[in-house]
């Protein structure tokens, strides 16, 4: 289905040098190709075609550069993931509802547009690259789930959304039911964030008040 | 972590053998063998390991008795699944939430002891091999929740649960909470299925109806 872009195209070794400074140099240019790189590896072939050769390959930057900033394939990898994990926070003044649908939009597209499928897929086989699944997990999905936590708790907080639930086994369902669609049929439909969510609204809403 | 069980052991073409009838020749033990390593081998080393080859080895079955049975592989994996297509229903008089955690326990189990996270983590990459996805959709998956889903709509004929809801999203929502724990945390709590639908069940339960 899908092919690798078109390698970044700077061409081996001929990236903007800067002197190095203390510790690992850092090129901007360079560096971006390599995440780049490092990323659509990641989400077309997944994880373990991420090595030091393969992102030479499809980036242009020589592997003497990519060694000269990564001890090896983990570093790179760990890397180029810190690079996704920040999430751009949706308006504190929305709705709250908004707000979730906000986050879960990200979340489709950071998989979509990012990570890949394969990626979750390699989160199921954790058996099969455990340290990449805790890096992953650590460093990509626990930070966006922590941010629909704390949206949920602001509406707690808020007096709009109930106390007592189990808002973890909440994100758990919105979430998976983005996978399991997937699994099911191949593919989200566009109103998924909207009509996941307005599933489980009376659970967790507030009820208004009665007059009076 | 897991490694596969010892074969059968019934040894290469020493399993009884009943004379062939028009058709296919079928013998039950040499069958059984077949479909259990093919099943095996699905969930511990994914479709693409299920080669007549490996099942002949794993289930110590010779080659040309898997052969006079089955053209190829696909043909083999397809028989392999329809072997655990049936479900056992629950009673149909338990209480439609009993029925549904019945179903959902019965997928956990399914997953787990059956066919393996392997096999769902092929769905979501089902471009490497589309033919096994549409084959497990169609065989495995589709009619466990079709019959998720008649549950549902019992409910809704019997008066207990709301019509004006989407059941097929509500089955996204229950079945991929699962898929959910196992990618955030590579396991799933034995309470799943009652507190996955206790955060659907003021969604989908009808009021009471108010006295007088």
């Amino acid at each position: 289905m899908s092919t690798l872009p078109e390698p970044g195209g700077t061409g081996t070794g001929r990236g903007p040098r800067r002197p190095s400074s203390a510790g690992r140099p850092r090129s901007g240019a360079a560096d971006q190709a390599i995440v780049a790189a490092a990323l659509r590896l990641l989400a077309e072939r997944g994880p373990a075609r991420v090595t030091i050769e393969s992102v030479a390959d499809c980036s242009g930057v020589a592997k003497t550069t990519i060694y000269r900033r990564f001890r090896n394939r983990r570093e790179l990898l760990r890397h180029a993931l810190h690079s996704v994990a920040a999430i751009p926070e949706p308006a504190a003044d929305l709705p709250i509802v908004e707000r979730v649908i906000v986050l879960l939009d990200q979340f489709r597209l950071g998989i979509e547009e990012v990570v890949g499928l394969r990626v979750v897929a390699t989160l199921l086989l954790e058996a099969d690259d455990p340290e990449f699944a805790d890096t992953f997990r650590a460093q990509v999905l626990a930070p966006r789930l922590e941010l629909l936590l704390r949206v949920f708790q602001e509406g707690v907080a808020a007096g709009e959304l109930r106390a007592e639930v189990d808002y973890r086994r909440v994100v758990d369902l919105l979430v998976g039911s983005y996978f399991a669609r997937h699994a099911i049929d191949g593919g989200v439909e566009r109103d998924w964030p909207r009509s996941a969510l307005d599933l489980v609204l009376p659970t967790i809403l507030r009820a208004a008040p009665t007059a009076g």
